[in-house]
């Protein structure tokens, strides 16, 4: 299913929240809480680990990774949808300027910050 | 463009970071780490104001949130390629759990955890 | 007990430690990552409720929070020690740094960023 | 000054706010909102590196991970004296009900969450 679009996405979140009656909570500030607390658990996954030993668990926590990363998108989709951003056109946009950012002729091979570079 | 799929956005990642080499940079803990910091600049965005002010501010900031929903969006899709996990499969499954957690006739207009319904 | 010495915590933190010599996975970056979800565990008493709802729901989870605290707390004791780091000092540092960056006539009242006062 | 008591940060921490004014915008939320936001510029300082290139950079960046605790400590201490919570006592009950959850005979040596020991 790598070929569902956004708009396919934010449809089934829509749907879900207005069968619940929910859009009274989903400001786009506390779904941003939301978010961040999701990607604290995704986080919470890769603890107290590193190298091999992280790897072989993560293997084992595939499906815990695949729940989470799907709960931060849920909630990016919500806010995207809560405040009229057309996320596709975001995506790409950001990208073009992440390229002119991190020039490919600068930043090859380097983990520095643009300001660095 | 909200007919983006989510293979058009991991191959346009992919891309910008192979060009750059960074797939050496890219664990997923440092990828997770690098989500959960974007989230956090999100959130920053509406940080001290609530109400009607905060929603006249963040509509004076929406090209912001737009990209920081990309910048997180950029992250997830990252660490799906990485760990090799079909987001689109991934959040619609996780809705189906979702939706078992918090059926509608218990969830209705209710903004409580699933364990306290 | 609001007469603690930040070494007095340091003291209880680090035997606390060494009982279950953890000090091999305490390193700087794992405890920042530790200490970023205690905060989201903390952020998470207060999702998706505002103003009176949220006040009372506090008042009622008060030692939720006050664990929370105490596990944040902990956590940067844990990194300055393993730091070298003196908290008291940079904290009174931080404070007069603090007071450079919004000088009381121009930030009194405002909820404003210091590069925005 | 690692003699500094809980009582002294919080009488600097309130002296600050209380002549900018700036209770009005310090409710537990938005205290909590700046705590885990300032925990992520303290992990951005961690962020793409690791082992003996992190130590490193880390004891460069000494400083700056000084300021980072004192301003997580500093939401810390605002948010205990917003709710009246006695931060030395709180931190001390909660090691106390750690070492319960994490006795010594079964956590020493590793890196397991309780309810996996």
């Amino acid at each position: 299913m790598r070929e569902t679009t956004l708009n396919e996405l934010t449809e089934i979140a829509l749907k879900f929240r207005d069968e619940r009656e929910w859009k009274q909570f989903h400001s786009p500030k506390e779904l941003a809480i939301q978010v961040i607390l999701e990607c604290g658990e995704l986080l919470e996954l890769m603890q107290w680990k590193n190298g091999a030993e992280l790897e072989a668990h993560l293997a084992k926590k595939r499906q815990d990774v695949a729940e989470e990363l799907a709960d931060v998108l849920h909630g990016v989709v919500l806010i995207a949808a809560e405040m009229e951003i057309d996320l596709g056109k975001a995506f790409v946009e950001k990208m073009k300027k992440n390229a002119q950012k991190y020039p490919v002729h600068k930043a090859r091979g380097s983990a520095k910050k643009y300001n660095e570079l």
